[in-house]
């Protein structure tokens, strides 16, 4: 763990997960800084005019480093009529007739980002949903900008590897949202993190950086046991004083058990895992018809939302890890760093 | 762990899982046992007097102790009929017309069985698929006889150690072949390992043993650091020189990478971890038609058993956990163990 700590001059190899959707504020990014982890900032669904804003907010609270996470873009399927009249009858709140991602500006402004990135000289940067092309990692090498990219498979791992990547997160089933998987796999490429890391630590010589159902000092050890130089947490931080998730979905988190999260398509038409509610229940029928990512993420942000305004968690997405059992308090960053880190 | 063994008169807290369907020999059962481990006698879907053949050949070649897991009978649902047609079409090689599980004598035999584990005087008993009744307990225990119970949830495994189990197996989501699941879960109950053990370890008194993709000494030690008090171990000893596994699957599971396998409940009607082959891939989108447990397994019998026959693995079940990746020879019962104990 020492020498990727002192690789991104931090205190404790604990990163806090990059999550995307408004929860994780610069306040708690700087905190994770400041009490000597990486905070990550997730630029995935915010504009890059505001990704600069957060990213100055964050400066201005701590001089320590930080991330910021980019979604990379992948082409987008074919949408059918059939299937987006489909989920024009059975959402609860509708966008804008016939949206697409691109008038959303959600998937179109990479290189907008990365050029922001460049400017407000952000030394570490992580990808996920596929590994970015060769000019953009040419460019950001050359600025000596540290890269994370995040596998689901060894064979996703071995390639971020080979593409330049100066580090891997290696997303254990056990996570909570989005699954980073990029590469086609024959199996369901959901291993968990014992047997990831294990499959992929002999192979690689880049850092590798556990990710997936870590929320105390137990799951720390074990990952860096396996070979693993750093750990990523995401849930514990989510149910932090400084996170925004909305208080319905704090409130999820501490109720829930382990078992109750599942792996769904319905909110973004990814795959990713979150809090078992009615909506995931009752729509669980319709996996099939789901629209591709992120046309089913647009097309159900208004009902997300306002079921968020409303403090009606059925209609969220409740994204969350397998270590939720284990998470019984609302606490602030301080207090979790020092939960995670205390001898 | 010193407890444990100390309990079951064993060496080594490993346990050989116990896989139905024909791969475990008693002469892998006692080889596993006489090198310190404790081998475990599958007797799902054998027939109650084969069962006790195989107890006293087992007997036979080793005076160690060693286990039988019984699966718990649970209510079959009504099959409907244009179901049954429908695999009748899907099928390559059909059963006798109409041949439900009762007159396999699969899932009727469950009293006969213990009776016969009584008058064999099986010290040590596993079950699967439910916690077995108050009756059979109270009895299996007046006698003296040590039982495990089998759980995927926190839920489940405080269910087994209310009921009066001795020690429980908790399976994670890696495992290998059919999930252990019992009671109704919120979620997805597939727990990975390290969440698993996590949120059970504060709350049982009895026991613990971790399951799922465990193939090695890293694997063994942070299972135990997390609160397992063994382990069990089932995919790496399938592909051993005493595994009567057919060679295609041996060679398949030699060959095949961790991110591989899934799980489908296409071959038996209810969800089991194996590497995804061709006819798995083919009816995955008939999951939903798949007829309950056991119907379907009795149903995909004839195809299963004619595709080993002819040493085509496309339309067999390959069951194996997520430590696949990492099994890359054929060794004798004794070299697995000495691998997975040498200091």
């Amino acid at each position: 763990m020492g020498e990727f700590t002192a690789l991104l001059h931090i205190k404790h190899g604990i990163i806090q997960a990059p999550m995307a959707g408004g929860a994780v504020t610069p306040e708690l990014i700087a905190a994770v800084s400041q009490y000597g982890g990486l905070g990550s900032l997730a630029s995935g669904y915010v504009k890059p005019e505001n990704m600069r804003q957060q990213i100055r907010q964050v400066k201005q609270l701590t001089s320590r480093p930080f991330q910021v996470n980019v979604f990379v873009p992948e082409p987008i399927p074919d949408v059918k009529t059939e299937d987006l009249a489909f989920w024009e009858k059975r959402l609860f709140v509708l966008p804008k007739a016939h949206m697409m991602p691109s008038e959303q500006g959600l998937w179109d402004d990479f290189e907008q980002k990365i050029n922001i990135l460049l400017e407000e000289e952000v030394p570490i940067l992580s990808f996920t949903f596929a590994c970015p092309n060769e000019q953009t990692i040419h460019c950001l090498k050359q600025k000596g900008i540290f890269l994370i990219g995040t596998a689901t498979t060894k064979e996703e791992a071995l390639l971020l590897e080979e593409k330049g990547m100066d580090a891997i997160v290696l997303q254990g089933s056990e996570a909570g949202g989005h699954r980073g998987t990029f590469l086609p796999s024959k199996g369901d490429a959901l291993q968990g993190l014992i047997s990831l890391i294990s499959d992929v630590k002999p192979l690689c010589r880049v850092p590798l950086i556990a990710a997936g159902g870590i929320t105390d000092q137990a799951g720390i050890k074990v990952a860096l046991q396996l070979g693993a130089d750093a750990v990523q947490i995401g849930t514990r931080f989510l149910a932090s004083q400084e996170s925004a998730a909305a208080d319905v979905y704090k409130k999820a988190i501490l109720q829930a058990e382990g078992s109750e999260t599942a792996i769904t398509r319905l909110f973004s038409g990814k795959r990713a895992r979150g809090i078992v509610n009615q909506w995931m229940e009752e729509e669980r029928v319709h996996e099939d018809r789901v629209l591709p990512y992120p046309v089913q993420h647009v097309w159900t942000t208004p009902m997300r939302k306002a079921a968020a305004a409303e403090g009606n968690s059925d209609q969220m997405a409740l994204w969350a890890g397998q270590g939720i059992g284990r998470i019984h308090s609302i606490l602030t960053v301080e207090d979790i760093m020092h939960e995670l880190t205390q001898t």
